[in-house]
């Protein structure tokens, strides 16, 4: 096997060798050995974002896309009508899932560079006949942090049930259920988890599941029938990811030693600023205003005063050992590089030595 | 790690070290090196079932449930009709998932231990409002095989498009699209094909994909845009269980070094043999008629001539290094031994050694 780039992207990432390793043994998913995998898998999800008390897991198979359809379609019903605020592509795809499941669905738009506004929300939300507000935390389109606490007030305040989509944000940005109000929290395994894809999950208030048994079209993604399947036996309804679910509950185990989300938010944090200092020395610029750049991934524009040729520079850093992402906005020509998985400083700092040579290419091919 | 037990269940089953070893990399799922072992998948599925010429693969995250969610949301239309083949749960599941779906659906049932019959299905395609027909090829309920060929003559000679659930024959039993008419055949990356879960496939002709675009309510499910996405850059349209696939394409590479699906289906019976000699031996009955069972899950009539307890019976098997499966059936005790995965009649023949231990201490404890 030759040696593997390292992953700079939103994920699939680059994971540790424990949680690969993990993928190397064969799980009856019926047998108590799995049951018992599956409940340390429920009961770590919870409590990473301290929703103990009143949230349980559903964990489902599949990809982020598949949780975010599962929730709506299982949680806004048919007589309901929700609010997506959006700045950036993973907004609009809860929108477009809405509106393909049938449901009543408005959308309040920010520009890609700005967070979600509080006050834009408490005044969306006099129109009393909406029941649901969905909000991206992180948009992965540009990296941008939404402020998810100052929105959760001003939704619980007015009533409706917050759907986060926590995507790219779960184990490293604080979610805490106990103070912050939010019905059902959405991710992935491989995101800040740091797992390999394959798994996604709700975090969601016991009693709107219990509320949504049977809603929605959907026999595969039905979020309450999922978690009356683990309650009644422990079991996955289908067959599960066996190896994925083990990759994923050592992850969780690894992120618990490694300190829990505030470590790792530190960490990736380091990463952010490793990568700057580093872009920052041959000329580039963040596209977004630094404050509102979340350490998860970060969007850069490509530089104006030369020629840039994305592909050209992707391979360049491939050569040297780094795959990183292309943009995602249609105005501004950028590219993003991800402060995610099982990288650290000193693998920023080798990519800072590159990025000069790598740019050259890129501007010598175009 | 300690001893795995080998796995006699429907799935997820034993694997070869090699396709676990597959999954110890990280992949960048929109790189090239990844879009290129999509490309080899989506090859080897075709070619495993001589669909080159007609026949294009789409295989999506998740479990087999999905596959038959996607296929049937996508391929049947709001002014169809469905008609679903059932002699055991999972044709009932097809049913239940159209009817979910809002689709209108008719089951035309047979008793659990006879094989679907083609003469009634010509009957009841006397029915010209029936646009789709849906089949289990191998129903796991009982393991029993219907007569895939010959109802796909029948089918095509009334009209509608068969939809086949393969999840338990594809990759060891003959399923030749070049003489067979099916629309589309599904199947999952765990059973017969020996990989890891977390991926299903449909194999669909060309012609029927390109006219369900866009159908159904489900964005995640919607198998004409995910095999739009293939078409259009390689890509999977959402993050793709990167291990999982590579576990895949290892799995279809170690299938043909054995010879291809008959060299395994040769195996899968010699397996079957091996496991009812054994059973035989100590006295134990095969639910179905033995012409009808196919070499893949063998349903075995629990013991009548003593006490039974199949917790008892299947914690002994498992102290012994095996792991079995309950039964399905409502109406007769029985319990399930899978023949697939990397299992080989060496291996039932240490199981025939043990079953009668293992009866003997089912028969105490209860």
């Amino acid at each position: 096997m030759s040696e593997t780039p390292l992953l700079l992207t939103p994920g699939p990432l680059t994971t540790d060798p424990a949680v690969r390793q993990a993928m190397l043994k064969d799980w009856g998913s019926r047998d108590a050995a799995f049951i018992a995998l599956t409940a340390e898998l429920r009961s770590r999800l919870v409590q990473l974002v301290k929703g103990e008390a009143t949230h349980v897991a559903a964990p489902i198979q599949g990809s982020g896309t598949y949780i975010l359809e599962a929730a709506i379609g299982s949680l806004v019903g048919a007589a309901d009508k929700l609010l997506v605020l959006a700045n950036g592509a993973y907004g609009e795809r809860m929108a477009a899932i809405a509106g393909r499941l049938g449901r009543a669905v408005e959308v309040l738009r920010f520009g890609e560079d700005r967070p979600v506004a509080a006050g834009a929300v408490a005044d969306a939300l006099k129109d009393a006949s909406i029941t649901h507000v969905a909000l991206v935390h992180c948009e992965t389109t540009t990296g941008i942090l939404n402020p998810c606490e100052a929105i959760a007030d001003v939704v619980a305040k007015a009533g409706p049930t917050l759907i986060l989509d926590a995507m790219s944000s779960f184990g490293a940005l604080p979610i805490d259920l106990s103070r912050t109000k939010i019905g059902a929290v959405l991710a992935s395994s491989n995101k800040c988890l740091e797992g390999a894809p394959g798994v996604a999950f709700a975090i969601v208030e016991r009693a709107l599941l219990a509320m949504s048994a049977g809603r929605g079209a959907s026999l595969s993604l039905d979020l309450a029938a999922q978690w009356q399947g683990f309650e009644a036996n422990g079991q996955w309804r289908f067959t599960p990811p066996v190896q994925v679910v083990a990759a994923l509950v050592e992850a969780l185990r690894l992120l618990e030693r490694e300190g829990g989300p505030a470590a790792r938010l530190r960490r990736y944090q380091d990463n952010l600023d490793t990568l700057i200092a580093g872009a920052t020395a041959v000329g580039l610029e963040l596209y977004l205003e630094p404050s509102l750049q979340a350490p998860i991934i970060a969007t850069f524009r490509a530089p104006s005063d030369r020629p840039f040729d994305f592909d050209a520079f992707y391979q360049a850093l491939l050569r040297r050992g780094f795959i990183i992402y292309p943009g995602k906005l249609t105005r501004v020509e950028t590219f993003r590089i991800g402060c995610i998985g099982a990288v650290h400083p000193a693998d920023f700092e080798r990519l800072g030595a590159v990025l000069g040579p790598a740019l050259d290419e890129a501007s010598v091919r175009s």
